[in-house]
Order: structure tokens, then sequence, then C-alpha cells
């Protein structure tokens, strides 16, 4: 069964804690059930990662390689910086969806460039918790062609 | 039950006929056929509108008021320039979700600066012609709350 | 009786149904008449005319000539980026007042420039629908001289 | 009765001296003359205030507060960098129309950008000696609001 | 016998009747019989089209697939941002070459960056209405290798 | 006993009166009164200086040489372009202190960048009144070593 | 007692070791025992913390909820591009101060700008060691009210 | 008879060697040859002259003072920087017609600007070798009128 | 006899003061004491205004009208945006030459952009206090043809 | 024995892995042994380090100090953002060559910008894993003299 | 008796047959005797050197090492990219003065930039051929100190 | 034998007595023999050239055709904008290392850019007159692969 791993960037453990009128009241225990939930109904398998720490996730990322099929990554801030992540990603040659609970375009303008984005296979921004089950969805239609 | 508008921008009417490395191999007729089947099975109407004219989107979107409940767009190259259109969304009120078939944070500098994101609820990008079904899930989520 | 062009770009007839806090809420109707009275008291003729599409605003202008004596027009969102009726102006060689209902200069910074000023004589912007009946005034001044 | 304060920054002093192709023929006296004509049709008082100095007009607009019921002003060369002209029309906190008699926006570069025009409720420009008229004219239409 | 579509956006109607220090003096009918006249002779069929509203040039664009074997345009204005009309261009997937009649790169600085240039495979600017002629040539001397 | 020139730049004089969600309620006498028991606690003398007008502001400048030992200033919105007034404060050599009662760089762009600020030895922003007695301690300890 | 926590990023913890002519003299070590004087004296408590990474500072910020009343911060090179620690700063909502040992807006133009500075109260920069001494005087204070 | 001066500027004598599909793969030699075979039948005199030198490419432009009617120039490399070049086109006052052999707005971004091109009559780009032969034909019109 | 105005802005007062390695060592009475004699040499008056307020330099100006036929100026800090200073030179229409004691286009870069030079006839920058002298030849050779 | 650091940031753990046609196909194994058989040859000590952690990077170069000579570094993406990893090298004030494996002036354009270059002696980059020995090579040479 | 070069860069040769608008009328021939005039009288040489090459230039600068003991220099349009120019410049450690017959700031906006003033002492701009004279007079002050 | 050619671009034939504490004091005689030994230590025949001339680099490039097989050039200024070095460069095919003498990153921020570097092999700066060898040294390596 493909492994998709579900990759949290900084801050994130705290969603459900942080301004909900940007992020919504979803607590990330929530999303998760959900996610599990969707996994099973698509056939495949979710782990789950989250780390403040850009190294922890590049290390992370690294140790993929072999052993999962798809990557859904929301990377936090560093989406704006994270240079080091992005070539993680890229090494690591799996599909990936990158996923903001905020319309990251309707925020600081620093916000609305991403430097992930040109190396994913998509980007799923604003729709809330739920745009992590919509990626999921997404990399689970990727991975079935 | 509510209404769901599909709207999509210059030369999507093409889809499928339009290179396949960029935009994929689905014709528009074929990704109709989802949506509506989703929309049934989400319990919402659907409906369908393209045109080339910037003009004639705005007039559209100007009759859906009192008679739609969200918005799917792709406003095709309209995404970088269509001001208008931005404008007739704003006026709408509505929710809306924006989706590109192709990521487009990973073509020409241009285009990944969107003028129409930073008024819309949400943005599916580079999923495809699966991209418009993911929008409508969530529009539905929307709608729901 | 020197024929003046009353000319609304995208969105303006919805004015009066727009956020109030930025158009205010004066309806295009009534807006319509007091200029029709206003031009009354100054002995000109008045003509309106409306559109979303930047085409028809070109056709409608390139139809002017030989008929008009002076152009008061509110682009809309044309303001930011529609060059072709900035052309359609320059030919038609005609004295013009650009207005604007709210101060473009005090909202988002792509609005704060407009590609219309200066191809026209002048500027009157976020005065509200007042701002039509005082271009009026001024173009029937300059028409006077 | 509303008390309008008519303020004009550096070299508009010699108005009617200027170069004639950018900035008419019309004299300081002529403009003054009409402008206290049209107040008393307009039921409003007018008081008349010019300096070179930034610091002078900033002297003036504090020294309006409980006095002035709106300004009209034409901030001269200041419109480009008189952040502390800005800053005391924010403090004064009384609606305020914004006068410029050549068009600042067919000119060079740097003119089309002013720092005042975020702060004032409109902005007249390109309309000649005219435009102070215009200008009170909306303020007394504001303050019968 | 190849068809070229020659193409001509907004404002380019009126040519003959715009700035002749700019555009020179040559009406479009005159430019229609020598375009026939030499097509005629390098044994290739044309046609033409005109629109001031770039959904159309776009719509017939679109029409042109499998019915011509090369374009001429003149995009007007379109030129600096017709995003959409590229996009048709890049569709169509025929050879074209952009003609403008005035030397763009001579103007103001706006009109020195097309948006149509970097997918076209010629550019004739400013060799006046000649320049049709040229493009013609350029066109049939592509078509026939 | 060693002198230090506390001098406030435009519209500083109207502390207590501008938009208290910005500069607080503290009126500039109350801060005086503070500062002047400060410096007896810290040993210095202290002067008051203010005014609306750049050239006001490097006069006084100028004549603190040989008189004063340090400046806590706060230059208000000359921040921004009061090139003047840092070629006074870097010609007078003394050690100075800049002040911003609001936080400069929490509010519009512009206000974000001083050119004051390389020249200065030290920046209190956004401390409210209180930052002046902070400037004022920095600077006693600057002069005690 | 209130908690203050004061944060020390990337390179701090060589103070006294760094370059005198930009950091002074004084190490970390001085510095920590003047604060502990000073919060005695202020009646507040004070915990240190010091890392060379962002994922420990973000990680030590989110464990301050509930237990700390405010945060001195002197974010080292983080300043400039850490954002991940800026939104850790905001999602604690606690007032915080800003200290640099060096004046940032005098050395190399990047260090000019702080991703920071805006989600903080208040910034203290160039006045050596003694800076963290005044933000919190600073900080007791805004507790304090 | 009328002589035109067809200049070339740096690595266009390997023309036929570089980079066929960029430059296409007709020699310096045929090209001429066509160019001359066109001049006949034109009824003009032909030129050619060629350098890797700016230097030794003004030199020659200067010494065509009063012997040359037009020039055809495509200045390679030089087109992005050679103000010298440029100034030497200006000086000279004759029309000018300036070819690029391959689509200069389709590759890099900086050859995408010419400062060559605000100097000359207009511009030939992207149509191979055979722009040498409509730009000759495009001088022989301007020079017949 | 030709009356010539030399004008100096901010802190040029102070000649002789400032950093030496800057501004040379020349005190601005030897200055003045070399342009008189100067002055007669060259048959022409000299008259001298320095303020450190850039309205009593316009003021200046203002009053020179029918009195000078030329302008030396040396606007000190001004020269980067006093726009106003640059207003008053431009109707005031007497030849005006541009001095700078240090060299601006070797400090910092800011000073490297003068707003006054577009609208003068020349500039002299770097040759110290003998620079007045250069500009009063220049003039007294403008002012003779 | 003079010590010589060989440092690698993140992703650098992976060469021979990441994508050949950038990096090349030597794994890092081949390298070190290569280095360490040069090293001998050259009369230094090597010592690797690599981590994914920007902060584990500062840990260690921190440590350095009065153990080592010189360090030879590969910032991988932090080359671009790193501004913690560049202050800890001006810290330490060690001669330093920074090495990139692939050519990262012929890359993606935000690649060509290295925020450790201006801190460092040299910059060895595009020659593959061979760099790592032209740059020790380099530094046993500045350590010699 | 010290020498003095003046070199002249492109198109300096033909000062007298260029645009009279801009550069006046004075033919080199005169200039040059002035200038040889004034020699005499300051007691200095002078020596003239003008091309077209970049390279030319570079030779004769590095051939004036030992022989010369300043230079004036007109750049031509390598005023604005001649690098090597610059280099050669200050490589040869003489004082130097730049001239330019026109404005260069009252002309194109790229004319306003120029590579060679931060390496020279002074600049003499828009005072036509007397520049040179001024630029001498400059000099000889400079090296008599 | 392999042929590698040395280039020199302008003012580096005066290595050894330019600015040592930029360009050290190696003479370019010395280099030129160290390069000589270590050619034959490798196996491979070395040329040299230097030219102040870009004109003569690119003769001598284009001369290298079919006689050399690599590379080695210091362009001097014209690494800045020597778009026609570059394109020779790149038409002649051979491997190319890019050498500077002094750490171009650590200097003016116009030498960080170099117009070379995107069409090079590598790049070795900053290491003295050291990096020659290494670049002869990483040239060797690579024809040998």
């Amino acid at each position: 069964m493909a492994l998709v791993a579900v990759v949290n960037g900084p801050n994130l453990n705290l969603l459900g804690e942080r301004d909900p009128r940007i992020y919504g009241t979803a607590a990330w225990e929530e999303v998760r059930e959900r996610l599990e939930r969707l996994a099973d109904e698509l056939g495949i398998e979710v782990e789950f990662f989250q780390s403040n720490h850009e190294g922890a996730l590049v290390d992370y990322l690294q140790a993929l390689r072999g052993r999962a099929s798809g990557v859904v990554i929301n990377p936090g801030a560093l989406t704006h910086y994270g240079y080091s992540l992005r070539d993680a990603l890229v090494d690591l040659g799996l599909p990936c969806v990158e996923v903001h609970v905020s319309n990251i375009f309707a925020r600081e303008e620093w916000r609305s460039r991403s430097v992930i984005s040109p190396v994913v296979r998509g980007v799923v921004s604003g729709l809330g918790a739920h745009g992590y089950e919509l990626a999921l969805r997404a990399l689970a239609g990727l991975l079935a062609t």
C-alpha cells in the first residue's frame, strides 16, 4: 500500500490555537483523524511529521527515500525562504502537493511568494484544514495514474 | 439546492487540445461530466460558463447575483491582468475558489502572480482537470458551514 | 449644442450596489439624472454609455468622432491596464476628464497608477458620484474657452 | 458658517507668472476672487494661506484645529515628498481635497506619485485654476452631508 | 494554397486616421490591397480580421485551427498586456509574425515590452504599413521551408 | 554638567492630541516633566526644542556646537526625507539617539526606512513616550564612558 | 511575579568575543547579571534562552505559552529572514521588545530590514548590551499598564 | 545610385557556424549574395562591413557621412550595451533598420532590451538571415519617399 | 552690470568646519572673498545668500526675478529631495550652475542622484570650494553669449 | 599540523544520489577519500562535518575556535539565505573558501546570489566534486603565506 | 612642467558636427587651441588623445604611467558602461576630472548615471566645450596643492 | 597534446602593479611561469593572450576554433558587461573556466554580477594569482574525462 507522508513545518503543531480568523478553529488532532479516515477510504497509508526545525524536515524527507510514494507538505513560514527544504523535495523526486491553511495570497505581500511552489506538482491554499484532505485526494489520483 | 457556477476564462474551451505536457489530456466535456456527477453526490447544482471575453465573464458574474451561492473560476490568462474580473468577483460577494489546471508557479515568471487570488477564498493550482473537482468539494464544504 | 459623452467602464453599472464604504450609496440612475439636470444648466447635451467590455468601449469612442465635443470617463478597473482604451482616447483627440468615485490613491497600491491619466486633461478622484458633475462642469469650462 | 481653508504650497504665489503651457494664465488674485464669490454662493467662509515653507504650512494647519471645517490644498512640489505636511493633515482630521492646476500624471514620472493623496478625501488634477472651485464645491457637498 | 490570416487588434481599423507623425498616412484599405497583390505574387491566400475586442481576436484565432498556415498579427495596444491573446497564439501552434506600424521601442517606456514577442517567430516594428508586407514575405518564406 | 538636547520634529508638539491608537495618550508636557526628573536623577541637564520647520531644526543643531554633549531626537516625518537634518547631525558630531513614539516598522511601508538611523548611535522605536526616557538613559550611559 | 523571557538568537552566545568595534566588549555573563539585578529592581522575574537553531527558538517560544508575560528578543541574523520565528512571536501574542546590540541601520544594507520589527511592540537598536536593560525597562512599563 | 551600408557587429562573421537552432544554417557569404542580388533589383548599391570591435564599427559609421543614404545594422551583442554605437548612429543621421537573425525577445531576458532600437527607424527580429533582405527592402522604400 | 546670485543651501554656512576629508578646509569667508575678486575680474556683480530653510531659499529665488541674470547654487542636502527648490529654479528661468564641494558621486548611493541637475545648465561637483569659482566663470561665459 | 574543516550544508550528504546532470556522479565517500589523500600530500589535517541544520553548522563553526586554521565550506542552499551561518564565519575569523559543486551562476536566478561570498576569501563554483580539492589547495596556499 | 592628458572617448572627434542643440557649435580644433592657450597661462603641458575604441583608451591611459600628472577625460558614451576604462583610471592613480559637454542629467535617464564619476576627483557637466577649460583649471589647482 | 588558452582581459597586463590590497603582489610574468610549469606537469600545452580590447579578445577566441581544447579566462572588467565576449565563448563551444584574482563578491555591488559565469563550466574567484593554476588543474581534469 502506497505511503504518503503528511509533513508540517514550523508552528503548525499549534493549529487550532493560532488566530482563528486566519487559520480556522480545527485542531491538528481532528485534521489528522480526518486524514486517516480519508486515507483508508483511498486505500493509501499516511504518516505524519511535524517540526519547527528546517533541518529536521530535511532529515525526514531524506529518510523517505525508497519508503514513500508521495508527500503532502505545509511548509509553514519556510514556504517563503526554505531553499534547503526545496532542494530536499527536488532530490526526493516524489510527487508533492503543497498546502496552506490560510490564503497566503490575501495576507502580507511577502507571503504571496512561495519558494516551494515551483518544485511541487500542485498547490492548495486558503481552504482551511480541509486543504490537507484535498491534497491527499489529489495525490491519490496522481499515484493512481 | 445551492447553485455553484463553474466559470472558465480565455482558451479553456480548448482544454484537451492544448499542450498536453502542461494541461494534461482531459477534454472539457469529460471534466464537465465528472463535475456534474460530483455535484449530484454533494447535493449541489452546477452551471457552466466559458468565454474568451473578459467583458462577457463580468456580465455573467453580475447576473449570478441572487441566483448562485458560490463560484469555481479558472480565469485563464486573465489571472494575471483581469482587474475588471477581480472587481466583479469582489462585488458579487460569494465564496469563490480559483483553479488552475497547470502549476502556474512552475512556468513563466509572470504566471506566478495572480491578481485574482487576493480576493478569493482559496486556490487550487497544478492538479490538472482534477482541480475543478477539488474546488467544488471545497466550495461545498464552505457552503455547508 | 455641444455633446459630451459620459462613459463608464466595467462594473460601474452596479453603482449603488457595490461596497458603500468605498463607492457610496448613490445608484447610477440618480447620478444620471443629476448629470442631465446639470447639462441643461450648462447648455450642453450628454449621452451615456456603459460596458463591461473594453472592446465595446473602444468601439463606442471611435463612433464619437465628428459627433462629440468632450468625454467624461470612469474606466473602472480598466484604469490600470486598459491600454487599448487609452489609445482610443488619444486617437479621438477630444478633451477628456477621468473620474473615479472612490479615492484610488487610498486603496490597493496597484489602483494608485492609472494608465489613462497621462492622456486626459484632468482627473477627479474620490469625490463620490458628485465627481461626475464636477467633471462635467470642468469640461463645460474647457469647451467654452 | 463653516470655514474652509484654501492652502497653497511652494511657488503657487506665482500662479499666472509660471509657464502658461503648464499652469495656464490665471493669476492667483483672479482665482481668489472667483473662490470668494463661489463661497458666498455656497454659504461657506473661505480663508487663504500660502507659504513656500513646509514648516509654515504645518504650523498653519495645526492652528486650524477647532476653527475650520475643511481644507482645499494644493501642496505644490511638497505633493511628492512633504510627509510632515501629510502627517499634519492626518492629525487635523478634517475632510480635505487636494488640487493640482496642471495634470501631474502627464508630466515627469516623479510628479505622478503624491504622498498626500492617500490621506485626503479626493483629488482634482489638471483642470487649471478652475480645479480650486471644483474642490470647494466638492467640500461644500461633503460638509452638507 | 496556404492561407495566411492578417489580424489587427484594437484601433487599427482607424489606420490612416491616427496621428500621422506616428502611424503614417496609409489607410487600411490601401494596405489591404497591397497585401492582396503581394499574396497573389507569393502564391498564398490572405484573409483579414480586425477587432477592438481581445475576446473576439481569441475566438477568431481558435477558429483558424486546421484552416490557416500562418498568422501576421498587429496586436495594437494588446501587445503590452494581452496574455489571453498570447495563449491563443501559442495554442494555435502556427508560425506567426508580429507587426507594429510605429517603432514601439522609440515611444513610451511601456510600449517597448511586448508580451506577444516571446511566442512569435519574428517581429517587424517601425517600418510603417510596409511592415505588413515584409511580414507576409517572411511568412511565405517560412511556409516554403 | 553635561547638556543633552531633546529635539522634536514636525507635529510632535501635538503629542497627546494625535491618534491615541498610534501615539498613546501622554501629552508632551507630561513627557517633558518625566524627562526633567530623570535628567536630575542621571545628573545631566536637558534642554527642549521643537519645530515644524526642518530649517529651524538645522539652525538649532548648529547652535548646539560647543554647548551640548548629546542629542535625543524624534525627527517626526522628517525621519523619512530630512537629509539636511541628517547632515546637521553628522556635522555636529555628538552622540545621538533617535526616538519614535510609534513603532515605525509596523505602519506604512515608507515609514520603515529612516534616513536618520544610519548616522545615529542608536534607535528606540515603538515604546511610546517612554522611549524618550530610555534614550536619555542610553545617552547618559554613553556620556559616562 | 511576571516572567519575562530574554531570548538570544544565533551567535549571541559569543557576545564579548565578537568584533568589539561593532558589538562592544561586554560578555553575555555580565549582561545577564545586570539584567537579573534590574529585574529584581523592577519586580519581575527573568529567564534566559539562547540558541543557534531557529527551530529551537520556535520550540522555546511555544513553550512560554501560559507561563510568561513578555519577551525581550535579539534574533541575531534571523532578524532578516526568520519568518518562522516571526510567526511564533505572533502566535504567542505577548508584548515583545526587539533588541540589537549594534545599530543595524548603520551596517550592510540587508541588515537595515527586520522581518521581526513589524510584529513587536518596540525596537531598541545600537545601544550596546545596555539595550537589553532598556528593553526590560520598557517591557516592565508595558506590563504595568 | 543610393548607397546602403550593411553593418554586422561582433560574432556575426561566423553566421552559419553558430548554433543552428538559434541562428539557422545560412552562411554569411550566401546572405551577402542574396543581398547583392536584391540590391540590384531595388536599384541601390550595397557595401558590407563587419567587426568584432565596437570602436571599429563607430569609425566605419563616421566614415559613411556624405557617402551613404541608409544603414542596415545587426549590432550582435552590442545591441544590449553599445551606447557608443548608438551615439554614432544618431550622429550619422541616416535612416537605419536594425536586424536580428534570432528572435531576441524569445531568449535570455537581457536580450529583450535593445539600446539601439530607440534610435532606428525600424526593427526586424527573428526572421533569420532573410531579415537582412526585408530590412533592405524597407530601407529602399524609405529612401524612395 | 549683470548680477549673479551665489546661493547656498543647508549646512553650507559651516563650510570649513565640516569633515575636512570630504569638504576640504576652506571656510566660507575665504571662498566668498575669492568669488568677489573673480567677479570683479569678470565684470559681474555677485550677491550671496545662505539658508538652512528650503522655504527661505525659494523666497529668495522668487525675489531675484527682474534683478539677477544668473544663479550659482549649492543646494546642500536639498539636492536630493528639494523639489520645491527645483520648481523655483525652473520658474525663475535664469541660467543656473549647480555646485557641490564634495564629489557627490563617490559617496552614499542616495547622494549620486540630484533632483536639481535636470533643470540647470551645468553641474560642477567634487572640485572643492574652487568649484564655485569655476561655476561663476561658466556663468559669466553663458551671460556673455 | 594545521587543521582545515571541510563543512557541508543541507542535502550535501546525498552527493552522488542527486541529479547527476547538475551534481555529477561522485559520492561523498569518494570525495572524502580524495580530500584526505590531498591533505596528506599538502601536509595538513582535515576534518569533515555535514548537517542539514543551519544551527548545527553554526554550533560546529563556533567550536572550531582555537582549533582550526581554515575552512572549506559548501553551504548548500543556505548559500542564498543563511545569514546566521555568514555571521558565524565572520566571527570565526579564519580564512575560508566557498565551494559549489554545480555552477550556481548557470541555474535559477536566485542561486546566482550568495550571501556567504562577501565574507570568504575565495569561491570555487561549478567544477564538480573536484572543487573541494581546489579549495583545499587554495587554503593550503593561504596558510603557507 | 606637469603634463595633463586631455582624453576624449567615442564620437567626440566629431564635436562641432553633432546636434548643436545638445553639443553646441564649437569644433574640437577650436577647443584644443583654447586649451593650449590656457595650459600656457597655467604653466602646464597638455597632450590630446581621442579614440572610438575603449581598448585604445585603456592602452593610452596605461602608457601615461610615470609621464603624466593628471587627466581630463570626456568618456563619451563609455561614461555609462566603460568599466574597463574605469579600472584603468583607478590603476593609473592620478587626479582626474570628468567632463561632459552636454548636461547628461537633463537627457535620457540612462545618461544620468556615470560609472566613471565614483573614481574621479570631480565632474564638470553641461557647460559646453568650456567645460574642458574649467576642468583644466581645476586640475591645475589640484596639482598646485 | 591538448592546448589550453589562458586569456586575460583589460588591465590584467598590469597585474603586480595594481592595488596590492586587492590584487596581491604577483606580477603576470611570475604567474605565467608557474602556469607553464604546471602545464608541463599536467601534460597540456598553454598559450597566453591579453588585450584591453573586447574586439581583440573576440577575434582571438574565434581563431581558437579547431586549435584549442579549453579556455581559462579572466575577463577583467568585461566580466560585467562584455556580452560580445560571452557570445564568442558560447560560439566557441569549449570548456571554459572563469578566473578572478580578487573576490569580486566582496567589492562594489556591480562587480558581484558576471555576465560570463552563466556560460562557463566553473568559476574561481578571490584566490589571487593562484586561481589561474586552480583553473588550469580543473580544466585538465575536465579534458581528461
